[in-house]
């Protein structure tokens, strides 16, 4: 009893650290873009200095996972759950990684007068921050439902960054001391698109989890895995 | 005996099966470059149908990882062996996805006049591609120097996208209607860059799991984990 008790609690642990990484790293596209909007380098330093702290909670959680798998030799559904958790964080991870990239671009533009005003992208970072909150809340509710809504949203930032793709090449376009500003801008919204995309990548994880490999196949099949 | 030796065949053909992906990832690479250069669309439908099979491979890999660590319950060594595994054909996974995305730019690209002669990004993906092999390679044979090696290279690959960017830039300032182009250049060379990431991550995985713990702190406190 004593040693079912303990796994609960390890288990339990895991979810904590999972959730704290991924409010840690949704955190991280906020001030990033903050950074950006506000041109406020202080932003960035903050960004840089969670990196350390992701980086080191991806260590802990694989640490965490490895013991489990080791000492419990769980079966079945926790065993599932805890290899699942060793993808998720490495997803989470390198979202904060995103969030870095982001600063990059935010220092050069931060130092140059202002393009234009940012409404598209900071629409996209709302959009990709709560699909990254939702995928994880999805995983730890082992909610399938919440999760397709994640696979659903991920055209609809496909789709502003085509939109601001398009925008900011007519910038280019038409005045070419424009073109390093634009081109930064073009990047801080490819790297959206990827915080979207590592979002998406934990949902179709959670399907499958719950619903079997059949559905991932399926996922795959209808054009919905992520490219 | 019996059981012991048949894990045995199961982890030789765990490790068969990554060997496969990779170095149907790494032709990916190759195809969807050649596509660009030769100006062959032939290549990018080789491309997407590979992808499936890529995909179809991490779920293969994974479900013989959850076969083994559910019904052999290794220790130690081998248990780490195979979790590592499930990270890595993730890495290919995604290796596979740049490859798609540098024939969506390529798609583009090759209904338009060249640009400019490409040499720095063939150069560019004949180093990643290298990674990709040697990362691969540094895993199996759990060689540790190699793994380095990869690590090291990373540099380069970040100092040609660099190189590749800055050289695009002039072409952009230098006439507009160079710039969608050019654009889909800077894309190409930064889903090359995505790649040697990638290699770089499975070169890391490899260090951690032979040297322990302590050296991927070590790696990510010198700089030199992946941003």
């Amino acid at each position: 009893m004593a040693v079912h008790r303990h796994f609960d609690e390890e288990l339990q642990s895991l979810k904590e650290k999972l959730l704290s990484m991924a409010s840690l790293a949704e955190s991280m596209i906020y001030k990033a873009i903050k950074s950006l909007i506000e041109r406020d380098s202080s932003f960035i330093e903050q960004v840089n200095s969670d990196e350390k702290k992701v980086n080191l909670l991806e260590i802990e959680i694989d640490d965490l996972c490895l013991k489990l798998l080791a000492l419990k030799q769980p079966m079945a559904a926790d065993l599932r759950f805890i290899t699942s958790a060793m993808k998720i964080d490495n997803e989470l991870e390198r979202i904060g990684d995103m969030a870095v990239n982001i600063t990059q671009s935010a220092a050069v533009l931060i130092r140059q007068p202002q393009l234009k005003p940012y409404i598209d992208i900071p629409r996209m970072a709302d959009l990709a921050q709560k699909m990254v909150k939702d995928s994880l809340d999805s995983f730890i509710r082992q909610d399938v439902k919440l999760a397709r809504s994640v696979l659903t949203r991920d055209d609809q930032i496909d789709d502003l960054g085509e939109q601001i793709f398009r925008e900011l090449l007519t910038f280019m376009i038409s005045d070419p001391s424009n073109i390093p500003r634009a081109l930064q801008l073009v990047l801080v919204s490819r790297h959206l698109e990827r915080v979207a995309d590592h979002a998406t990548n934990i949902a179709e994880n959670v399907i499958y989890l719950v619903q079997g490999k059949d559905i991932r196949h399926h996922i795959e099949e209808s054009g919905l895995a992520h490219t």
